[in-house]
């Protein structure tokens, strides 16, 4: 199988917390046509992309928080993507939340997947660095109850094979984190995945506003470099029920160079050819994992 | 003790093969009081900032090697750099080939030292991340032999207390491993200091060589925005024995920023301000990192 490819991140502009799932598939089926058209076989959405960031709000009613979450996946709002995707024989990359019952619990992820061009769901991901806060705090704008409407992902940050190569996936905060493209890494990831969901506005450190679009792909050309491996990082943008989000999503080759990025804060794509072979321009030399790493000294980075 | 101060970088051109020690001592004396003059009470050094980057060369004859370590810290040639800095009440970083002899046996690192404004070495570190190769490659147009010519370091990512804060240190190759950021931030670190002599040209990929620039800074400034610490990287630069070495000496704030940065290839400083209290700004909020790390999910990373 060829190890070249045209591959698109997706963005998607802001989605109102009114705005039906239907409507959020069908500007993704639009992105999604768009970038085979431009002969993209890999296509990236963002982090929870089929409603509104609801994290923003302190929700009580239980059946209201439900109604953000999908208990199946596909469902038939989100059935005609994947029937778009698998009669263009384009794969893609989904995140949304998600809600499981285990033994009459109810569990909840910020989750993403990977479905194939033929449709097949090959890989899930649970988010596993939740960032903000576990409760409600009055002196916020805005809240970020991530901590309070996610569980730690358990699936830890698993790689799957498709175009070829190794891929895996992560999601916005986990970004931030060096350890989540290392372990992807020494996994053998060749093509990182990941959507993200960046208000402008940090409450507790509102100084470094500014520095978001900066913080956003340091992070993530950071990442690629040090483990060699392209990246494809999706933002939800814009002005989202009065909360603006980050926009600035891009392709990211393994020298952590960006080699695309979208332009607006809209609906939009852009896209590079991604050639999984190049990886070993920087794993075969500078970073060759096993001439070069020290273990036996970073035992404090795993440490409980 | 107050945790604010101005810091010096203190770029040093480059030192040809027969240049004496004590020429090297000179010039950053001089540098040494040129910062002072402009008010820092600490200056950062390059790596190996006594003599020529030997590494370059297969040197056979075991005397003409040994030649470029230092048996003892301070030494003869190098007392007058200590005596000034005491004199002027002035804290440095230093990187210099170390020779020790243990049970009869030679033992070489790569090593900085860390002098405190009494002239007390308060800090030794050995380079853990040694680059290059440990035989001569006769297709290579210059070695780079550090892995013949040190022993992995020995004495971990230490951190020390001075200016009020907590204190690190690292070498050269060491920045690109965002392992040993993590160590030095999990141990406190509040600055990092380091020391490099990178070639422009990279035999294995010379495809990268535009990129070297981009990759140092790149490196650094992850680290420091990744920890919410300030680091101190110090180049020794310019064409030195016809192999020309990246310049790019900077001061980096917690939140990634390039706050000073060197303009030349030559010996030269820049400085800026450091205010220690800073790293809360990160630390307290998106990288606090009893909230948010989650080790259980990094094992791989210390896996030998």
């Amino acid at each position: 199988m060829t190890r070249r490819f045209i591959a698109a991140t997706a963005q998607l502009g802001p989605i109102a917390r009114d705005e039906p799932r239907a409507s959020a598939v069908a500007r993704m089926q639009a992105l999604l046509i768009e970038a085979h058209r431009r002969g993209a076989e890999l296509v990236v959405f963002p982090e929870l992309a089929l409603t509104t960031f609801f994290p923003r709000w302190l929700i009580e009613d239980e059946a209201e928080l439900d109604a953000f979450y999908e208990t199946e996946m596909p469902n038939a709002d989100v059935q005609p993507l994947f029937d778009t995707a698998r009669e263009l024989g384009v794969g893609f990359y989904l995140g949304y939340a998600e809600l499981v019952i285990e033994g009459g619990r109810k569990r909840r992820f910020n989750t993403s997947i990977f479905v194939d061009k033929s449709g097949t769901i090959l890989g899930k991901y649970r988010k596993i660095h939740l960032p903000g806060h576990p409760e409600y705090e009055d002196w916020r704008p805005f809240q970020h109850l991530e901590k309070k409407y996610f569980e730690h992902g358990d699936l830890g940050f698993p790689v799957f094979d498709a175009f070829g190569g190794k891929m895996g996936m992560c999601l916005c905060n986990d970004r931030r984190w060096p350890e989540t493209f290392r372990v992807l890494g020494l996994r053998g990831a060749e093509l990182v995945m990941l959507g993200y969901n960046t208000p402008v506005h940090y409450p507790p450190a509102p100084e470094h506003d500014h520095l978001q679009d900066f913080h956003n792909h340091l992070s993530m050309q950071a990442g690629a470099y040090a483990n060699g491996n392209w990246v494809i990082g999706t933002a939800k943008a814009g002005r989202e029920e009065g909360c603006d989000l980050i926009a600035g999503s891009c392709i990211i080759a393994p020298t952590g160079e960006i080699v695309a990025r979208t332009q607006g804060f809209g609906d939009e794509i852009a896209i590079a050819e991604i050639d999984l072979d190049r990886c070993r321009e920087l794993r075969d030399n500078v970073f060759n994992f096993a001439l070069h790493r020290e273990p036996e000294d970073y035992a404090v980075i795993c440490a409980p």
